[in-house]
């Protein structure tokens, strides 16, 4: 392991970093709060993008795009929207620059200036919302089931690659509906694709569930979230879908004509995901080595590193696993072979080690003679000498295995570190000492949900679904409550 | 055919509208220049990006991604890129709103004023090559061959739905290399890349070749094009390959050690297609009944309607074509078998007409009896009855006939309208009454072609790739010309 890489024990954070700068995912760019996503971490996205479009498709969504740009007066449409998504954002106010005529470059031209402002999309409900008043006049063109693929920007003022940035990759569903039923039942299904998604592709255990009011979506009835707990016992929202009830139809007056021939508004949802899964992947399963990925979003699944001293060697090897590239990449399976001249191996399995290929092929003059390999899994970094001619099953079943593996790791761990809190001293010393998610009952007011967040830097995460019921009392204001909610410090 | 649809005849750029209107392709937004594109268009920009995004990476690219916004001082950076690109573009000036407190929805908040102005990407050679400072020590790290999917805004005045629009989607390629060969041959396979992609994907010839200096793009030292043809004679340029030489290493001070360990300017190409291909792709191959797509860019390939007055009937037809419709999609054909009880059939017949889809099967009652089914081709609408138990087969031929019908057509229609013009009446005279590409003398001076430019509307489009040399006088001036270029009106 290279000296300036810290270790999560050391500086959780630090370590965090410098996973994503010597993994080569992604850096921070010339523009304050935007990164630029590096090929390897851009690839990861692209295994997401496809895993995910594929379960909208599947679940009978289509693509479509909609404006980057919004004219400032739609934010003002729906009163709640405003509050959360019209204050920290990109503005544009002019559309042309000019030579400075002091020769100082470009500046802006005064004379080039908007009548209405535009911002750039924090999300994308009111330029949709407007744009769905002119596709709908009946119950017969719904539902309408988009998504779009997009960046969007919210300016934030403090940043980390990933989790929080400026500008991020996304994917946002916007959906239209003829009933609150069919809307509901649509914001439920597609808080599932989320959670197969992060527990299938991910491999990360997540819990799902629907946010307290403050937690809420601004403009939605409803949030339900998937949260997933980190490495270092802080919860990250991982995905959330929002019944939006008939707020932005009443807001864009989109209304239709019902069975019964009767204007009503529309009922909608949105969710989303963006490239803050990556942040959340990386904290999942990464160690002190580096990044590692589950097989099923690794953009190399296997490398086989070839062992040599001379040109005559690396042949023999060369057309010793020729065959068994041919299998793999047969069984869909993506294999590197590499074969630079340039690199050491010794450089080779530390770089593929801190990039997170979660198996590692090596193969010498030795294992040529013995009809072996040498196999190795990032996950648990054991090694095995395994049979060459049935290294194709193996490996197949290898990284099924570590799929598996790295799942139930985080179950176990999520399982551990799911604590219930009856006190506030208890539920502080857990957070304090533990961190984890906290089961602990709360009187159900946004005042104290408030104020247990001032004070303890916790927030409901969110009220799981088919919580059991339970009497008890609010652990900051002893009022009655009915049932435990989630907490957790959070990313 | 709908009334309210224009001929081409009558109203070419009335029925262009018409076309992506009620193909469903794209509308305006709400917001001025910017398009929404409608699931139905978006589909075939899916298309047209996974094809592409195969044949970067079979050429060895990887994507990546780069911030939306730039400096404002970047565009000053590389001299002739700030004349071409930093003038009318989208300018962030603000990263606040605030409530109004005269209780008019949201205001800019006049505190939140950038200390400079970001600029929303018209494209990104300038940030990309910022970046790419830091990724480029030596020879050892070059090339890098990054290509990115994005958004770009030029604030265009006049804006027609994928033509010209202030924002569009695109793909732009930006390598760098250690030689000027390699640059050089690098933007010469790129550009094959898109001829390839015109000619195999969407059916339409095209003219490769190199701009003359007025037409190149800012801050480029050759720009290569390939150039189409559209049915009312006018130009389309579909696709652009930039050799920038080391300009923009200059401007941003990117230098490495070379093999001889002496530092030097690393050496550049950038190239990009984008949702303009669609207008394109319309304007080939369409015609007065609607949209005419290729079937390697139809979303839907194949669309099955029934026949029927009963549900009885609807059965057997259903249970007669199920095992075809899984024969042709296991031969990656994609099918809609359209079995919606609230259309009749005659609507069907021109909606899929309308929106392009290349074969038509339609099957009855009398049919079954006969064991056949109803083929027409959207190409040439032209109508067959063929046995049903050898249907798969047949379409998939007929899929791949009218693929390379319709590309035979483009090129056809090229020759046919590409003539020679030694005089400048003549020149003009084409230009007005016949259109299409003319082949005349040029000076070789850009004053000249301005001139042309302004007098008869036509540009240079191309200096075709081994273009014949001959002697000859510029059309305009008289003065000596040592070959014939390509002029036309363009879009």
């Amino acid at each position: 392991m290279a000296k300036d890489f810290s270790t999560r024990a050391e500086n959780y954070s630090q370590w965090y970093n410098d996973v994503v700068k010597k993994a080569d995912l992604a850096e921070n760019s010339a523009v304050r709060g935007c990164m630029v996503i590096k090929p390897y971490g851009y690839a990861i996205w692209e295994k997401m993008h496809d895993a995910l479009d594929k379960m909208f498709k599947e679940t009978g969504h289509v693509n479509a795009y909609f404006p980057i740009f919004i004219p400032k007066s739609f934010f003002s449409r729906e009163a709640h929207h405003v509050e959360g998504f019209a204050k920290e954002c990109a503005v544009i106010t002019h559309y042309r620059l000019k030579n400075d005529p002091n020769g100082g470059g470009v500046v802006v031209d005064p004379e080039a200036k908007l009548e209405e402002e535009l911002i750039v999309r924090p999300t994308s409900e009111t330029i949709i919302w407007d744009t769905y008043k002119n596709w709908i006049q009946s119950y017969r063109d719904l539902p309408i089931l988009c998504n779009q693929w997009a960046n969007v920007v919210r300016w934030e003022m403090r940043t980390r690659l990933f989790l929080r940035t400026a500008e991020f990759l996304w994917q946002e569903g916007h959906t239209a509906h003829a009933t609150r039923e069919e809307a509901i039942a649509e914001t439920q299904k597609m808080l599932n694709v989320y959670a197969d998604f992060a527990e299938k592709y991910m491999a990360v255990s997540v819990v799902r569930g629907v946010k307290s009011p403050n937690e809420r979506f601004a403009g939605a009835d409803d949030t339900y979230c998937i949260e997933a707990l980190m490495q270092d016992g802080k919860a990250l929202q991982a995905g959330t879908s929002h019944f939006l009830g008939q707020n932005f139809a009443k807001a864009f007056n989109v209304q239709f004509l019902n069975q019964e021939n009767k204007l009503e508004y529309v009922w909608a949802t949105s969710w989303g995901v963006s490239t803050r899964l990556i942040g959340a992947l990386i904290m999942s399963h990464s160690d002190d080595n580096g990044l590692v990925l589950p097989p099923a979003l690794a953009p190399i699944q296997v490398v086989i590193i070839p062992i040599y001293k001379s040109e005559e060697q690396l042949k023999q090897i060369s057309e010793k696993v020729d065959p068994l590239i041919k299998k793999l990449k047969d069984k869909g399976i993506s294999v590197k072979f590499d074969d630079d001249d340039s690199k050491r191996s010794g450089w080779k399995f530390n770089e593929y080690e801190m990039k997170g290929v979660p198996v590692r092929i090596a193969i010498g003059p030795r294992d040529l003679e013995n009809n072996q390999a040498e196999v190795c899994r990032r996950d648990t970094l054991e090694k095995t000498n395994l049979h060459f001619d049935t290294l194709d099953v193996e490996i197949e079943k290898l990284l099924s295995d570590i799929q598996q593996s790295l799942f139930d790791r985080t179950v176990k761990f999520r399982e551990a570190n799911t604590r219930k809190a009856d006190t506030w001293e208890e539920f502080v010393d857990i957070l304090d000492n533990q961190a984890g998610f906290v089961y602990a009952h709360w009187d159900g007011t946004p005042e104290t949900e408030e104020l247990i967040k001032e004070k303890a830097k916790a927030t409901i995460r969110c009220i799981p679904f088919n919580n059991p019921l339970e009497e008890g009392q609010c652990i900051l204001t002893g009022k009655p409550s009915k049932q435990r909610v989630l907490f957790a410090r959070a990313y």
